[in-house]
């Protein structure tokens, strides 16, 4: 696979972005959902913020308090044995480090704008700020999907509440309804269908399971986006692949002439992201057409491999332009960047490798 | 609270019902749904078989191939280091206590039917057996729900693809539709209302949270059964009291003059499961009016206290006759029982302790 990055890459670091809160710096603007809107690219950014550290041996936790609505910061003393600090991105009991209590920074997803896909200005106020009691912890990773006028955006709402996948939907990117949360938590990187398909619509989604079952891709049907049921096991982890530990939808489906290609993420139990590609069918995307044995993008650049999270590439959004398919991924929980490849040479090596 | 448990309980014991499978015996034979049929009461038990031990230092799985559809056997030998047998329910992995990786004994739903509400016969056969690849553990905990004239079962159906929910329809209990996979995993004790609140179906769930969140009842809401939606918690474990481990929906919400009764268990974190009761919106059942905080029923006879797995009593179904709810309940994992309570009693207590 011919993977072009950007030459401008990387697209958009966390110092481009001014944090919305005073004391407060943005640690990431990464995982972006994309939409073309007006002529524009847009990259719905998740920003995230984390107070300032003021004390090497203090760890914070911004929370927005549910009654009130007000952001808060819990501190956390690094030596306390209660808690254990090892992965940047979260607070957990040392005891039950299979779960985590705080995150230690606030998501939330603000737009960045682009008359040539390659130079952004970002917006200086938030489009999606938490705004219930499921999203104290934040919103994450959002998804853009169009269907007829209207943009449809998915996202993961975390609080202690769980992490649930919420729905809203804008005509202008400035306002937005919510939809409400349409898959029940543990659950994340929901991916609508860009049309209905057999009048349903289908969207790809991953439970995160406790008592058995790996981190899978599933797919679900609809009769109005709200309400999502047929819930039907998708592709499973690869036991000693480049996908053995979890796998999620990546890209809102693209619709071709031998399927529905998804680009979706792949992990290790190491943690090292990269992006494959399945092929579903037109009519029923229920039923796996092929699937990529070997990544079709892996963490190469320096970027890619180093930052607050390394070794991740993380592709939330692309636009297509006949073959080429532009997408732009997060890189390594911390920035945007951009590339282009073919997208009948994915279905080749789907085709290679089925 | 008044509890008038039946003098004949436990009504049903694993020794009433022939296993289905040579070479196995019945361990258990509870947590029924309930159906009022043609005149009769319907008990759509859970009936768990396990293949018949015959060395002492073995344990068997039972697990249905998705290929063939046959039911295997696999052995485990109980000195085997990778494996835990502590919990006489699962097999677990010796490094990973909070997962399990088979279940000792198969679980379906058999009909056990009686003209007088006290004394049953158990059908011969099935009369839902796993039918599908969500299923190869087995089917667990079905509640029914009558709208109109159809009556909706649901069950937690088992597999290495996780633990989700499913529903069928029928109108005569011999055959049945599938209206698939309701709720993702992990999800269990899904109680559908039994009528349409402006305009949508009501459903309580349960999901289980990997990484953060308890054990903690949600509702949604659905246009057609089969999709839901619209996921809002609905009451949380209550720390340090008798429901601080886990909470879940129990009978199917009934109507009441002054709200939606849901009766519904709650275990510690020993595992000792209580009854209780939450009292809803009659038009918005999102809204929580009362709750008790004390149980309405603890387990309390031997019957309840002993068996396969201790000190459990466990209501997946109840008839209403004017002031008396009739309650089927599950017992210690193994047998089922009755006892009628007053729900003005019920009403009074949530009153009081609200």
């Amino acid at each position: 696979m011919n993977i072009n990055r950007f030459k401008e890459n990387p697209l958009i670091t966390p110092k481009d972005v001014k944090p919305l809160h005073d004391g407060f710096e943005v640690i990431g603007a990464f995982n972006a959902g994309v939409a073309e809107y007006n002529g524009e690219v847009l990259l719905l950014l998740r920003v995230a913020e984390r107070p300032i550290a003021t004390d090497e041996q203090q760890i914070k936790a911004p929370v927005i308090n549910k009654e009130t609505g007000q952001l808060e910061i819990i501190t956390f003393d690094k030596n306390d044995p209660k808690y254990n600090f090892d992965d940047p991105r979260t607070i957990r009991l040392a005891d039950n480090l299979e779960r985590f209590d705080y995150l230690t920074s606030l998501s939330y997803i603000r737009i960045a704008r682009s008359n040539d896909g390659h130079h952004f200005t970002i917006d200086d106020q938030a489009f999606i700020y938490p705004y219930n009691e499921y999203q104290t912890f934040g919103i994450e990773d959002a998804r853009c999907t169009k269907i007829d006028d209207v943009y449809y955006v998915n996202f993961s709402s975390v609080s202690p509440y769980g992490v649930c996948d919420s729905l809203i939907s804008t005509v202008d990117f400035k306002t937005y309804e919510d939809m409400g949360n349409i898959f029940a938590p543990e659950n994340k990187d929901v991916l609508i269908f860009p049309e209905k398909i057999n009048g349903q619509y289908y969207a790809l989604h991953r439970p995160s399971l406790k008592s058995i079952g790996n981190y899978d891709i599933w797919i679900a049907s609809s009769p109005d986006l709200k309400a999502w049921g047929n819930h039907t096991h998708l592709i499973g982890v690869d036991k000693d692949n480049w996908d053995s530990g979890r796998i999620g939808g990546g890209l809102v489906p693209i619709k071709t002439s031998e399927g529905w290609l998804e680009i979706y993420h792949g992990a290790t139990e190491d943690h090292r992201y990269c992006m494959g590609a399945v092929l579903l069918d037109l009519n029923d995307p229920t039923k796996v057409i092929a699937r990529t044995k070997t990544p079709i993008m892996e963490p190469d650049e320096s970027y890619e491999k180093q930052g607050f999270f390394g070794d991740v590439v993380f592709g939330c959004g692309g636009l297509v332009k006949g073959d080429t398919l532009t997408m732009y991924y997060g890189v390594a929980d911390t920035s945007m960047a951009g590339c282009e490849m073919s997208i009948k040479e994915i279905l080749q090596q789907l085709a290679n490798e089925r």
